[in-house]
């Protein structure tokens, strides 16, 4: 395996570095900013790439929140973007369920109704594909289970258990219940594909850890035996839906991130021209050193990019 | 490995098997009964044992009733019973917090505060051996996560995490949401300790399979990276307890069930006399004589032991 190059204080290398690079993939927590502190430079950093002709485009595995929802979070880090530069995971999803489930699975209906285990951001990405969807923030959903139901699943009333579900699709929901793993489990069984925005174990906020969007599909895993195909980063899945919405050269693109284990092997595994690691989030210099999933480029944060020739 | 022996219609290796032992341990579903059928001849076969001066306990791995409920499903199902005959994982879990968590956790309070995922009979067997208990049944937590939860809980908020907390019990819960698993979640992050009444991925209900105890625990398996403890079948741990309670020679005690990786591994593990494996519930002939846990004993049905000499 070979060396990372460190880049932070080298204007010639920072040149060759940038030279390569049409579009950079952009991890956002751990590089663009942490928790609620945008870190300095980050704004001259992404317009001086921007000024430069590269494209910017920010992925996220955050499946609460649509491009619309992202675009106003970045914009209130003070970050200016466009909707179009934002990809996250239930956006992949969605790309996903319209665009490729048809090919793999050519027995399921063009468009099947999709039931959501997660909040209103998955329903906008599958409004924006016109993918009909059920589950969700629907009132209806969030309640107890009740004694009729386990008949009513079992019988497979068609009252409760929707006949044109081919979808199962598991993302963060702070509404989560009984009920709707039970259901998650019996559309499963019947024959719906699994699908999960992302598989992260833990969601960061106010500086702790909270369960994140892959303890929602862990009580379907641990039924079926079976894991579901995750749209997020390290996914590859996700990587086909972004090089499916922006036709790029994958060897003229760079993934940035903190994260050795997640964002640098989501590229390395893209087989992408390259890899930046900053060491100002989850991965140690050690890491990006000695570890499994090693970076083409590290930099100690990402404004050193702005000390080029 | 040795040979399962048959016993239907062999009324001399009947009385044989019947002379080696003085307890007699039963798993219930499959084995007395099917869902809401009654085998013929349940009745009298445990009459017969009893008669005989054996004793007979109850096995059972549901964590949502206590002993008294689990007495009166019995009856509701034809079968005589005392409370002292039935052993459930709930009772199990609170034995064990109350009898053997403070010899192996010396650092531990005296019954230490469980914080529970459940429901009442998990509650009933807590109160059973005076071990002080939040969570569980009570309508505080049954609600959906606040913004300003993840603050307090990040900072360690005693109103909201209680410091006694000193174990984790996580059950059936049918009520479980995202607030009870973060609370749970930051609890063992403080060092309390994980336990589950019995880690069963799914329940039997109405012909069909719905989410079991071990799906409550899953979400947190995922976040921590560890398994709980589990007070259930097989888990040693019950086997202790049961022991523990009702003081016999392992040599003439007898596990009787109808699933070889649960109830027969359960006896053959915990060093009992004997194992009877029936054929009247999930595992088929085949895994009795050629499985990795195989019975000493099995017959087609429970009451073809009534056919002694």
């Amino acid at each position: 395996m070979s060396q990372p190059q460190y880049l932070t204080g080298q204007p010639e290398a920072i040149q060759d570095f940038l030279s390569k690079f049409d579009i950079f993939l952009f991890d956002c927590d751990g590089v663009l900013w942490s928790g609620d502190h945008l870190f300095e430079g980050t704004v001259a950093t992404l317009e001086m790439l921007r000024g430069a002709g590269k494209r910017v485009v920010f992925v996220t595995n955050n499946s609460t929140k649509s491009r619309t929802d992202y675009r106003k979070k970045l914009e209130g880090m003070g970050i200016p973007a466009t909707e179009e530069e934002v990809f996250g995971s239930s956006y992949s999803a969605s790309i996903y369920i319209s665009r490729i489930l048809p090919q793999r699975h050519p027995e399921l209906k063009q468009k099947p109704k999709v039931f959501v285990i997660g909040e209103s951001g998955i329903e906008q990405e599958l409004d924006s594909e016109n993918i009909p969807h059920i589950g969700g923030t629907d009132p209806a959903y969030r309640r107890y289970v009740e004694p009729s139901d386990y008949t009513r699943i079992a019988a497979g009333d068609p009252t409760i258990l929707d006949p044109e579900v081919g979808v199962v699709l598991s993302g963060l929901d702070f509404h989560y219940n009984y009920f709707k793993i039970c259901l998650a489990y019996h559309y499963i069984k019947r024959g719906a594909i699994f699908l999960a925005t992302n598989i992260d174990s833990t969601l960061p906020s106010a500086g702790a850890l909270f369960p994140g969007a892959g303890t929602m599909a862990s009580p379907l895993v641990k039924m079926l035996g079976e894991e579901p195909l995750a749209l997020g980063k390290p996914s590859q899945a996700m990587m086909d839906a972004i090089e499916g919405k922006f036709k790029f050269d994958r060897s003229r693109a760079c993934m940035v991130g903190d994260r050795a284990n997640t964002d640098i092997k989501f590229g390395l595994e893209g087989k992408l021209g390259g890899t930046l690691g900053v060491l100002t989030g989850v991965s140690t210099k050690q890491e990006f050193l000695e570890g499994d999933a090693r970076p083409h480029f590290y930099v100690d944060k990402l404004s050193d990019l702005l000390a080029k020739r």
